[in-house]
């Protein structure tokens, strides 16, 4: 509507004709009218949940698309170089390493420069912010900003990293900007959309709105409330959906199907004698998932060492992702090494080709059948397709751990996903070629699919890295496939059970070598937890403010410790706790008490009383043109409008005196004098606005003027450790006080609770 | 090992010879030390958490397939006592009509002797349960069994009702039962175990075990613990996976495959453009499911309605199940109006016949095809299968609504799906007569699946019903296809959208009739939350003991409310709260204090001191014979050991005096006496007693001698609605205390934010 004004301006001023302006002035009024209905349409609409669910969907569909085409179209540039160099293989090598590299470090630079909390996955992040803990510039437009043009980079590089981890943290960036924006205009500001947030990351990555669901659920790691549930259900439908039909759109699919559609027969699709293969990928992926989380621990904690080559790496940054991703693109060079371990295919074409409804066994030997497609990467003329599977799997391993620890955005989800379909490919084959025939039921044959254990297989392994079921879940909507449900379940719960006993999570171990504030769970075990109570954790020695207070005491607190509230009681001796008062409030106190303004303020008071004694005072040392008195004021005092210092007088301005500049009565005083006088005066004024300062500190502190939350938590000695978990986790609360009687007798810290249970 | 043992012992009494004897010596000490070793193992390892759920798993696979085995076979034989009396239409008519009558008659009598809370669905009084609110009776044995058998004849008679809600039910009570009986063996009751039994029961039912635990989490309705998430994951797909193999084991199956498993293509499941068809079957179901709880809410209601014909119903229980009974029985018979809403389907029929892979439209006409089998029941000569759809989903609409109010174990989840079902493929009908040579995309002719359109009618109308959305999950599990997942979960959640507007979910609905003690949701528009506070709501009078309590006043407190615990503070000024007694210790307190034990050691003790100034009160009307002066005893009494009254005195001894006999030394004196002096005496000591009672209820309460608990929860005035809402439902408060300063100023229970949230 703007641009149709200026457009009608345009015209109007060319024309110069009455009829038109005339015509224009209904115009005017009749759009400003449509205007401001909209606005209050926009207004009352706009703070409706269910408009916020939308415009998250639809802009993380659009994020998500919009990267995914991006890192597609760049991987087909990548393979296009290498192909059109075809036989001249320095020049084709030079290529294959220098291309991903470019990425990398723009990647890596451009994260560094604009955001250094966008690198990494951001859900280990997440799960603190989850829990309660601010993490600072974690949710930022900055963060959004670096975390998509450094992933989609690091997408289009080639390089074993994946996007889910990363679109979490996105999308969840995205719902916390979002709900501020939205907050304008409805003025309720959203709390907990961070889980759907979380949803909608997952349920637009790879369009698996369910699994998004569920992995929002167990990322939220104690009490899920369940309003969430539905939210996230409909911004992860939506989002799913738009990102699918984006997809039609662009011809890449017919209508909307899976991402990664697998065609297995679906009137039989495994046999119960196939299960115990089922159960050893589970187990299996269990160790495999533990030994990861393990490795790439421990890469992360070498780099920490500090030692002369870490030293030399933290000076230059961008050495580190440099050397990695030239030994990975060495290692994967298609006509090097990389024919032996599949190195031409690209992440998705891998999981295509694993996936994929042939038996390679059988076709190793034979011409490739119609339709192999990408997959004949995987056989090679001379080596036994289990070796390349072997080395594939081996050399990935190492990879994926070593490549998720660079400094850019990266997700381990995804490269994890394909060793585990290469393993469970692996044993599939195995089975092929164990039982040819395939298994006898019922006197009908039906031959083993090696894709049906690759899908089961990358289930299992993300499950066991990630401490999570929800894989499953994702799995059959990546695939399109449900028929092998049960045996994936069993696969991912027995895989879950392995590494749950061997390692934490992959995140929980990011989160522990990070040091973040994460409450952990309390083990079902820990008896210790009824017998230890309040009383034996708890601080005795509280920082405290009573009614009594002076603003030096209230100074000195603030000065000496860095608590966010400060509990207030009624006095020294009795300790009945009134509430607590918040950090910010208490420094806003202080500082109104001690300012430029309440001085004058109180001066001019006691100049109306005492007419004018303070003033002879003055007087004394300068003319006096003028006094105009102040009124007083009833309330609170407006802000000061800053003045521009007039350029009269010349004398340097002491720091202190800075303050005098903003009121008018000063300024004023100061304007008539002689440059001469200003020293005496200004020492003068410092020495008596010290002495004011001095007298002011030790009255006590005027409570009523200041917010205090009636209601902090409390506990009281006899609270046992459980409950109190309990309660730190379900509430999210940093600290509760001890009371007993009403009196405060001790202060309990997430800290301490924390130390406890780790220890 | 024990049958062994016996065995042994036959053998050993037969043969009698010492070589044998020893031997069976070394074996039986071998035995008894293995069975020792296999104890301690069973005890160690049973408190364990996993096999908690491997057990609940099997339980409820077990019922689950025996229930459906026993239903199953009896559908089978009404079905063939049916054929066979083809041609004899009146005796036909007569088998038709008595067989569900009296599998009804004998659910609904059976659940009425056993147990009376085994009627309904259980859903609505397990979202109570779980809510924190203990519903007597509904977790027991007695249930169990009641639920379980007259569940089996009520599925058995071919009613349209469900297994899934009382399943629900079943599992709970299962897990409730076994956690109680792990108990024994670790000493640990497991709490929070229903929501398992949640998932186990929808797992279990259907072999869906992923919408098991989604049912779960939407069922507990607040908050959800995620711990649960991972044992209901656990314990449902254990359940599942014994549950389908049992069936392939049975041979109904050739191997594990989806309940109603569907065949439709894969390949191109659906065109955008039937994305509208799909919107409109979304909503209207919305609409429908809206209506099936208003007509189920208002048969229920208007058989609650005071008046003769009810009054004449409740008197005779049986009247109004046969009614109903026989009336859907004659209009489903099959030669009769039954061939107008293919009658002769039992409802899993229906629901593999609604979902199958031909268009009815396009062979009505034409001779059966290959592989029809019990769809045929849709096709009639001389009627359109629209009418007939039509018919079907209107007769069994009320039909449904009203058969599931009988007093009968059922559920309403499948007859639900059913009509669903019914709906999408009528629509799915009209889409392939309005396009009937499909839909042209990329120049290739798609035809319309009208199965796949059921589908989405059953989720989406199941959904309007229960206001869930793990219904899409369920139908993806059932039929083993997701190719539809992204139009299912749009139209789930239009529908959901729609119904959620209209009306409550039938279980709060139910909830709301049956007036069970929920607390329900605050809704998103209810910005009041936020302005309202504790003190608007709270109860200012409250009923509290103080430690200068008499035990007269305390007495009195107890005998004028029936609070379930009481607070405690330090004096009627100060007001200052200590903590809660519960009501049980504080009747035990009094009953103690004025107990006829405590009186006699009061009285020896006096005695002792006084050198037995009281005996010689006795002596002057009757001789005393050796007065056996009791030790004092330090620490609590002992629980008094009751004796038989000796025989020779046969004074009718008044009430009151009863108790005497339990005391040693009362009853010595008693025994000395003549009868004609014992009137005399009774009266006096009752006198006494009197007397002493009444000095005694004066003294002041001793509060050492009971439990306080210190740490009542407690709010402040200014604490908001939305703030009490959040801690009621997230800890399961009953009540909570409001302080000011320490000071208790009053009470709100459950009752006074329930009222203000449906005001």
């Amino acid at each position: 509507a703007t641009r149709l004004l200026t457009e009608r301006d345009k015209s109007k001023v060319s024309k110069e004709t009455d009829a038109l302006s005339l015509l224009y002035c209904e115009r005017l009024c009749f759009l400003s009218d449509c205007i401001a209905r909209v606005q209050r349409f926009l207004v009352t609409r706009l703070g409706e949940d269910w408009i916020f669910l939308v415009l998250l969907g639809i802009t993380m569909a659009l994020v998500s698309w919009t990267m995914d085409y991006a890192s597609a179209k760049s991987l087909q540039a990548y393979k296009w170089i290498h192909g059109e160099l075809r036989g001249n293989i320095p020049l084709q090598y030079l290529a294959w390493v220098s291309y991903p590299l470019i990425f990398i470090l723009f990647s890596s630079l451009f994260c560094h420069l604009v955001s250094p909390q966008a690198i990494g996955s951001g859900i280990p992040e997440l799960k603190t912010i989850l829990r309660g803990v601010v993490l600072k510039e974690y949710l930022t437009l900055k963060a959004f900003v670096a975390k998509v043009i450094g992933l989609t980079a690091a997408l289009g590089s080639g390089m074993p990293v994946g996007k889910e981890g990363p679109f979490v943290h996105i999308a969840s960036i995205c719902a916390a900007v979002l709900s501020r924006f939205m907050s304008f205009f409805s003025g309720v500001y959203q709390v907990n959309i961070l889980t759907v947030g979380c949803a909608v990351g997952v349920g637009c990555c790879f369009g698996t709105p369910l699994g998004g669901v569920l992995f929002s659920i167990e990322v939220t790691s104690t009490y899920f409330a369940v309003r969430n549930y539905w939210r996230g259900y409909f911004a992860a439908t939506f989002s799913a959906f738009i990102f699918r039909v984006l997809s039609v759109f662009n011809k890449d699919a017919v209508t909307i199907t899976a991402l990664f559609r697998t065609n297995f027969r679906m009137d039989f699709p495994f046999d119960l004698q196939e299960l115990p293969a089922f159960a050893i990928i589970g187990i299996s992926c269990g160790f495999l998932g533990a030994f990861f989380v393990y490795l790439n621990r421990h890469v992360v904690l070498f780099m920490r060492r500090p030692n002369a080559m870490t030293r030399f790496l933290t000076k230059h940054r961008l050495l580190f992702p440099a050397v990695v991703t030239l030994v990975i693109a060495t290692l994967t060079f298609p006509p090097g090494f990389g024919q032996f371990m599949a190195g031409e295919l690209m992440p998705r074409e891998c999981i295509n080709s694993l996936f994929d409804n042939f038996t390679w066994t059988k076709i190793s030997g034979s011409p490739p059948p119609v339709g192999l497609g990408r997959s004949a990467a995987w056989l090679h003329p001379d080596v036994s397709v289990f070796i390349i599977l072997l080395l594939f799997l081996l050399m990935k391993f190492w990879m994926s751990a070593v490549a998720t620890t660079m400094p850019i955005p990266s997700g381990a989800f995804m490269p994890v996903f394909i060793l585990g379909a290469a393993f469970g490919r692996l044993v599939g084959e195995i089975m092929a070629t164990l039982f040819p025939h395939g298994i006898v039921f019922d006197g009908i044959l039906y031959r083993i699919i090696p894709g049906g254990y690759a899908v089961i297989g990358a289930a299992a392994l993300t499950g066991a890295v990630t401490h999570t079921v929800s894989t499953a879940v994702i799995c059959f909507e990546l695939t399109g496939q449900i028929s092998h449900i049960l045996p994936m379940m069993v696969a991912v719960i027995l895989a879950n059970m392995v590494a749950q006993g061997l390692q934490p999570s992959l995140y929980d171990s990011i989160i522990q070598v990070k040091k973040l504030p994460y409450l952990p769970e309390l083990g079902f075990g820990h008896m210790s937890q009824y017998n230890i109570f309040v009383e034996d954790i708890m601080v005795t020695k509280v920082n405290f403010i009573s009614s009594q207070s002076t603003y030096r005491e209230v100074k000195l607190l603030l000065d000496s410790s860095s608590l966010k509230s400060i509990p207030l009681v009624d006095s020294k001796e009795s300790m009945i706790l009134l509430g607590s008062i918040d950090r910010l409030e208490l420094l806003a106190l202080c500082d109104w008490w001690l300012s430029p303004e309440r001085r004058l303020l109180m001066q001019v008071r006691s100049t109306v009383l005492s007419a004018g004694i303070q003033l002879d005072l003055l007087t004394s040392s300068c003319r006096l043109q003028g006094s105009p008195v102040q009124e007083e004021r009833n309330g609170p005092l407006p802000p000061p409008k800053p003045q521009e210092p007039s350029s009269n007088h010349t004398a340097p301005v002491p720091g202190e005196l800075r303050g005098l500049h903003n009121s008018e009565y000063i300024f004023m005083t100061l304007n008539c004098c002689q440059p001469a006088h200003l020293c005496n005066l200004a020492s003068y004024l410092l020495l008596q606005i010290k002495a004011w300062e001095e007298a002011e500190m030790d009255k006590p502190m005027e409570i009523d003027e200041i917010r205090v939350d009636p209601s902090p938590f409390q506990l009281v000695e006899r609270t046992s450790l459980h409950k109190t978990h309990t309660l730190f986790s379900l509430l999210g609360l940093s600290h509760a006080y001890v009371t007993s009687i009403g009196k405060l007798v001790g202060v309990v810290a997430l800290k301490e609770v924390r130390n406890l249970i780790s220890a």
